[in-house]
């Protein structure tokens, strides 16, 4: 029988009426004939005021404590939704993350799913049954509860479709799909019926609303995602393989610009030009957890070299601290920060072989004004770091360059 | 190592400063060099509220997803009674009832231990950590969560102690003990240091703030359960098998005087005295999960009958009108009864084989102007139903009349 994963993230469950719309839209799968398996995360902000709690009785609650304890949010809110549908006469069961066979490492509060056993969820699926399944949370082989950090729940229903060969795994949300540009930014973007998974993996990377680890986790099993609203039945993006064929055609597409504020750029200036600086520059950062995003490096002619790299505004003080204690052991001269950047990002696929849209790019951005910090590119991206209070301008000007919005 | 249980209430763990402070009760015990594995219940009234929460979205909640549900309770409780510890330096480690190895049978919201797997828990405990088990909860085989009803985390410590072959299992409630009568009615009551199992089921049964069930599995496995209060460090009282030197001792010895209020009587007139007649009474009343008390049957030489029993006044309406039912078939001539009932009883070792303890009750109650309306009598117990409204003083003569309170 054909059967769909549909996943409803907090916020589609946040109350009993909000339950029972859910309930409802899976009985409507049920009645078409499918089977269906339902995530579900914890009700609206469960998570948050579970970690407040914790905080109330320790300063650093223990992780697998920890785990355990927010793994509650999701068993309150699914048992919850099987109580819904039972009452609306759907047979419908409940399965935590461990009764659902999904084992982790030990990872607490960010585990990795390693694999499913399927087996309890196709019993009561053959029984006829509804299962919706906790997400965000899994089990270690010493029968530990872990969670998945986030994106969590999204990586348990996909991970399950893979599991368990569905035909589609539906992630329910409050946004109503993917779009060409953020559409509070620009009001002509355009909803995308599809969209691959290498383009779909560099929007969430920067902007779109879904984990980027849920991506990659469709694309290595080939599981096709459908990302629409929960609150009604307008159509969403369909996140699939884009056929070789189709993307020949389309291969000069772009598909949507994607933007990210908050940046901040570290330079450190005049450094000698010798083998290893990077690595003695960026791994006592990567050991505090510092992320790293772009790295520009210019070698000047007499072996002296600058490095910029970007970090999120958020980690700057730690990291420019960091830095500037390294500064003579490095044997450079000087750091400076911009704590006022951005990212805007050109998505499509294979636009590194396709010569003119990275300068296409460079010559909208002129046009209008904004002045290019660093550039970097990936064979389906091409990305620009600006000042910060440019970006709207930028993505509005690049949506428009591109001709990405409807027609009218 | 000496090995301690103890298990702390609702109320115990209503909030962060009351969880702090059983964890500093629990951290004494490590500090004195035993080992201890603690119980606790879900946070106040969080099971209650649960409860609540699942009629908002069903009229009916299905009983397995409700056990799933309120397992929640504890989860909660208990990851943050671990924090709290690990907080103030101690090692140690939540175990929900599936981790601990408690194995149940499938009847939903009353499910009984069948066996205690001790394995996690003393691995655990030989790492040297305090071991916090989740109350009220276990798992069937087929991995199903349940719960264990009323009584439940007290009935888990019991039988952790049990498994566990621990020294003691301490119950920290919100009473300091068991005392010779309730010390609402009777201001000179005096706390009992110690008292046997079968006289502790006696009190249990009627008015003692503890299910009888845990009491039985303490006899049955011989676990010495110490009451006390979870607030400041008043001695207690100690269930416990007391021996056969001692019981000769003080056979002539009434522990104390226990009461039932909100009973109801329910009386079947003129009967057809023949086999089976109790039976087609009392089976449909089983089968309806009506719960019947006392049973008193009166036989006149015509052989017709008058059968009298008791129920909760809450089941009144409801058994009235089964019996009501039942009449003609039954070929009785009336159903009458009476809701304004109470149950007085002496309870104490032995008393059956020692005359006159019963005529002392009956002259006692006679003095007060008491009217009795049946009599049932055990071994250990002697019972009166008599008119609520007398049941106050009824206690205060008898407690007086056996000179049971404290000396000046």
């Amino acid at each position: 029988m054909d059967l769909v994963i549909h996943k409803y993230g907090g916020t589609s469950v946040a109350d009993a009426e909000k339950i029972a719309s859910v309930a409802r839209k899976i009985g409507q799968v049920r009645d078409s004939g499918r089977s269906i398996v339902a995530v579900a995360s914890a009700m609206g902000d469960t998570t948050d005021e579970l970690i407040d709690l914790a905080h109330t009785v320790a300063d650093e609650p223990d992780p697998r404590e920890l785990d355990l304890l927010l793994s509650t949010g999701e068993l309150v809110s699914c048992t919850l939704l099987t109580m819904a549908l039972r009452s609306l006469g759907y047979d419908a069961i409940t399965l935590s993350g461990f009764q659902a066979g999904i084992r982790t490492d030990d990872m607490y509060g960010k585990a990795r799913i390693f694999s499913i056993d399927p087996a309890r969820v196709q019993s009561e699926l053959s029984d006829g049954k509804v299962v919706i399944v906790a997400g965000f949370q899994g089990i270690t082989e010493d029968m530990d509860i872990t969670t998945l950090g986030r994106g969590g729940s999204d990586t348990t229903a996909v991970a399950l479709a893979a599991a368990l060969n569905a035909t589609r795994c539906d992630i329910y949300t409050d946004v109503d799909g993917i779009y060409t540009a953020d559409p509070r930014i620009v009001p002509n973007a355009r909803k995308l019926a599809e969209i691959g998974y290498e383009e779909m993996l560099e929007l969430a990377s920067y902007g779109a609303k879904m984990h980027p680890r849920s991506i990659e986790l469709g694309e290595a099993n080939d599981v096709p995602i459908y990302v629409a609203s929960s609150f009604g039945d307008a159509p969403g993006t369909l996140i699939h393989r884009v056929e070789k064929v189709k993307e020949l055609e389309n291969r000069v597409k772009v598909t949507g610009i994607a933007y990210q504020a908050n940046i901040a750029k570290i330079t450190v200036r005049s450094l000698p030009d010798r083998p290893g600086i990077a690595a003695a520059l960026f791994e006592p950062l990567a050991a505090r957890g510092i992320n790293v995003d772009t790295i520009v490096q210019n070698t000047s002619l007499e072996r002296i070299t600058d490095i910029s790299f970007t970090v999120n505004r958020s980690d700057l003080a730690q990291a420019h601290a960091e830095v500037q204690a390294l500064l003579s052991r490095l044997g450079g001269t000087e750091v400076i920060s911009d704590p006022t950047l951005a990212s805007v990002h050109v998505v499509g696929s294979g636009m590194q072989n396709t010569p003119g849209y990275a300068s296409r790019m460079f010559r909208i951005l002129a046009e209008g004004n904004i002045n290019i910090d660093m550039i970097t590119t990936s064979e389906i991206r091409i990305s620009c770091i600006i000042k910060e209070d440019q970006v709207a301008d930028a993505v509005r000007l690049l949506h428009e360059g591109f001709q990405l919005g409807e027609e009218d």
